[in-house]
């Protein structure tokens, strides 16, 4: 079968493999359509480390081509979406409520970071075929009526996002700032929106991120090219501060930004993925004591996460189809990274048919 | 009145002062026992900032002299406590239930850090009395039968310490981390344990809070001094790490290996008052991917939880008589700053009787 | 002034009233528009006991006339609105996060059922004046721009019908269900859409009552005349049952519906006012192994929840206007309690313009 | 294999075997030390239904005789201990944080009821052999040091007790009620202490209860026979009720009690069995106005709660070795009942040794 690998520090490249064996609690998929993460694009740059050879992708819709012989209650031939991170439901995390950081390794390496497998410690999904690992916890049967690209977010970027939210605790009348209005951060603002949140505030500099934004129910935009953001933001709620600010980016300036808007009993809440160090300014922390809350969450996962996001969509409460800006096959997969990696053309995600 | 005031950065001096003017709103308390804080000592040595002939302290036990004429409730005469944190209950912060925040400045400044008045923002304790604002909100009368001490670290150390806590969510069967074990940590380390924790690891380096800490059914001591405490805990925890670390003195160090020792999903709860910015390690935080809580929590106030921590001294679930190490008159306050700040003679908390 | 009161089972009158002192922490209202509950209803029919002559009322919305002395923070003239519950701010009640079950009485009599003052155990605002109590914790300014109607259901009716999704812990992707469309039942429905939920099934049998659900985006109607709506419910939720369900009428058949549609597991929000025992049916109740949870909720108060209501109408997420089909003088009260209480014309709410 | 079955009603009797065949996810585990719980009373008394020829029994101490081909992580020879509860960690249940429900029937029948499965819709423990369905999931290691009679009490009465303190939200400084003080109310209350509360009432009339009861640390008794209960802990509280009651019997007496000594916004956490409807007065109920909650839940199960279950046991915390009053060999398992079920002999808990 094709796979997309990483080959090197700057190369993912398609090449070709064996269609992997099927153990008892797996679950073999035909993907037909996946897409690119950005955490994908730092294992690309080698900023986030991985072995060499591995499949990457972790956002697979597909087809059950064969089931381990301990997994019960599904069919071949059935179309499922798994989520990016495939809780066992058998492990001590799951069983404490941790279900993502299943299989995360010591806090001292990154091994294992979070209980992140697919496409990070085992082959992904970006392939022709992807085997499940505990398939009756993660395997979820996609509604009727909709289509791959309907259902294409679940799996990481609205699972995400909708948590950025939830850990946020987002309550009805909240007022949000959302710092990065990237896939994730369009996801956060979108589920914000979704938990009650009546003022919602997104931080961004790209003409196409704000277009976006409008359209899944934003209230302001701030440019932060335009002007200090904080500033902006403090004006915005007449110096009252943000309930909840989210992080959707990975860096200093956005963390930064997030605390220093949060009213005195905030949270932030932060979805983005890291690559150096964390500075807390003193007086953004009130010394330690500004009842202040920082959460960071990993895409929840599991098989009943993936049923509700799908029937969020179903509803059509939340319709992020305009986020796929463009098309490819597996075959262009280099050509989709080459996009999506520079940012290019206003792309959002790229969809990746199989 | 006498009063202890702060002068200059490295002098809180006894001086005479005005009985205060007693408002709509108020009760002036007749103090007769009060304690010198941790957040004292930063006061006295500059690296706290409040205006020059203040009145400090914020930790009263006393008797009602005079009541506001809109209070209702109360009885001059009546043996009462007011925490640290005296929330006014009508404002924002207090019906968002974020009472500790009340009064809380903006974030860009100094000004009434989280909403701690006492000593702060306006006179405090150490004073032959107080003035309480919001008096129906703050004063607590004090079981028949406790004496003074019993209820002494009610206002702040209990409530703070029990906090740390609490917001870290301790569940029955967790394992807990208190990283310095002062009056707060040792407080922390009893809250911990009067929620369920099955295992208390303390860290420090004095032997008299080693002592006190076992005394207060704290489970492992770990020497900082005698090396790494991160590897000492992960090593008792098997590898495990901790379901919750709390900080409790207010520096990097102990910051950070409280946030090294969680296990995934873990959560740091933090009591420090800290004097520098944060650095927070990409390893220790997993990028952003460790479902990592960081929790800051201002010593809780209000009536309603001085009679509940007061209910639990009346119990004897926890005596925390023994933190009283030394005592002293007002008229020796001087004396008693001069002991406390240099952390002479395995003082742990002094008691100012007035 | 002029003030409509009870006069016995059966009348509500219009009378003249002395205009009351101002007590220090008290506010003086001059009311604008208000309107009349379901549970005036109660009162009117002598179901749920008041005294003789108490002024009736609990949604005000109107300008402040006068300013307790200890009251500051606010301008006369400021146009305002209290909340139905008006907690003190400063009770054990509060101060535990129970605001409104200040002033309830004991558990064994009706006096001061929950927190519930005005129109029930003090003058209520179906007047030309009302007197606030504890007016710091509960006048909230109306945003310039946002008319009486708009915010007239603020102070009760969106307040409880919200709750109702807050308290049942509506999730996003969850499904509720909702037992009786009147006012109540349709801001649940309303506040479980602003939380998230991806699937809305009214209960009722109001054709105008299903056309406002449907307004308000809900997506299911069940019309208990039509069958037994627990099958209908059930064969909605493909047998699955609902997250939550919110009961909004006050009698066995809504409780016992609510209770019987639940999945394990599930949470019923009870907001209806009782006016007898209730039962628990064992199979309903999984003879106790279900996980259930079954929760009242006394509409919350306090400025900071009516704010927080007003940002959500600014924001343009709910339009309520709809819900006000008629419009009434004060002079023309006994009028709309006759078409109100027989529930004539359609009726939803009514304004009464003062 | 010798197993004790259900025969007919009034008749639960030692027959032989054949012992189970192992499936792929299940573990074989050669029972050392069981016990009888006071729901196989129910069922040997008929009120609980279940099939005939079912062993009875959930509460397993024991080491792996088999482990099935797909599990991982465990080792034939193993001491181990499985939860009364038996969540396969794959359900949707499970995955959306209710996993006791796993398995649970529809609503509208007992088919299994919750998701109990050990003799309830699975062969139990009192047997020498008995299956464990999802092994990873349920298997907890004993530690080294800990006697099976230590650990007998894990699996369901000290999970459900220590559930109904959880449950009921119990906070520091918590007034708590425990109606009944059997083995089940004797671990509640033992939950309330374990997670802060200062004052626990225990309701019974058992001397024997009594005795345990003060040796667990209840602070008063109230004797039920002795006049009313609900008067006396109302005067034990000076009127103001209890934070949290535990109704831990399953009747309308102990229901109706809890729920009338409750403060208004209090919590009723309930762990009994029910045999028949209850009914919920009017007044006890405030109307539906009071903020009440009435909560139920089944034994938590799962690896993960029992190992934290073993920890408390192993730290010393709680000590449960003297509710074990008699002790049998499985052959004489006939008697135990016989002893057991008429509480004969101030019996609390029997170990039956096989």
């Amino acid at each position: 079968m094709k796979a997309a690998i990483f080959a090197e520090p700057g190369r993912i490249v398609l090449e070709s493999k064996p269609v992997p064996d099927v153990g008892p609690l797996d679950a073999l998929i035909r993907v037909t359509t996946t897409t690119i993460c950005g955490t994908d694009v730092h294992i690309l740059k080698g900023e986030y480390p991985v072995r060499k050879g591995l499949t990457i992708g972790h956002e697979p819709v597909g087809i059950i081509e064969k089931l381990g012989f301990a997994v019960s209650g599904y069919e071949e031939g059935q179309r499922v979406i798994a989520g990016a991170i495939t809780p066992s439901g058998h492990s001590y995390a799951c069983l404490c409520g941790q279900p993502s950081q299943d299989g995360a390794g010591t806090r001292h390496g990154f091994k294992a970071m979070g209980g992140w497998k697919f496409g990070n410690t085992i082959d992904g999904c970006q392939a022709e075929f992807v085997l499940v690992p505990d398939a009756m916890a993660n395997l979820s049967p996609v509604p009727a009526g909709l289509s791959d690209e309907q259902v294409l977010m679940c799996p990481d970027i609205m699972s995400t996002g909708f948590s950025g939210a939830e850990s946020g605790g987002v309550r009805i009348g909240d007022t949000v700032a959302v710092f990065a209005l990237g896939p994730i951060g369009l996801c956060a603002a979108a589920g914000a929106r979704l938990m009650g949140a009546s003022t919602i505030i997104g931080v961004d500099a790209i003409p196409e991120r704000f277009a976006m934004a409008r359209a899944l129910g934003i209230d302001h935009t701030v440019d932060f090219q335009q002007g200090d953001p904080v500033e902006a933001i403090m004006a915005l709620t007449d110096g009252r501060g943000v309930d909840v600010a989210i992080e959707a980016l990975g860096t200093q300036a956005t963390f930064e930004g997030a605390l220093r808007v949060l009213r005195p009993g905030g949270t932030l809440s932060s979805l983005g993925v890291y690559s150096s160090d964390l500075r807390i300014p003193l007086d953004a922390f009130a010394a330690g004591l500004g009842d202040t809350r920082i959460v960071t969450t990993l895409c929840p996962g599991g098989k009943d996460r993936m049923r509700r996001l799908m029937d969020v969509v179903a509803s059509g409460r939340v319709d992020l189809r305009p986020m796929v800006t463009h098309r490819f096959k597996l075959d262009e997969i280099e050509a989709a990274y080459e996009l999506f990696s520079h940012q290019r053309d206003g792309v959002l995600k790229v969809a990746i048919a199989i």
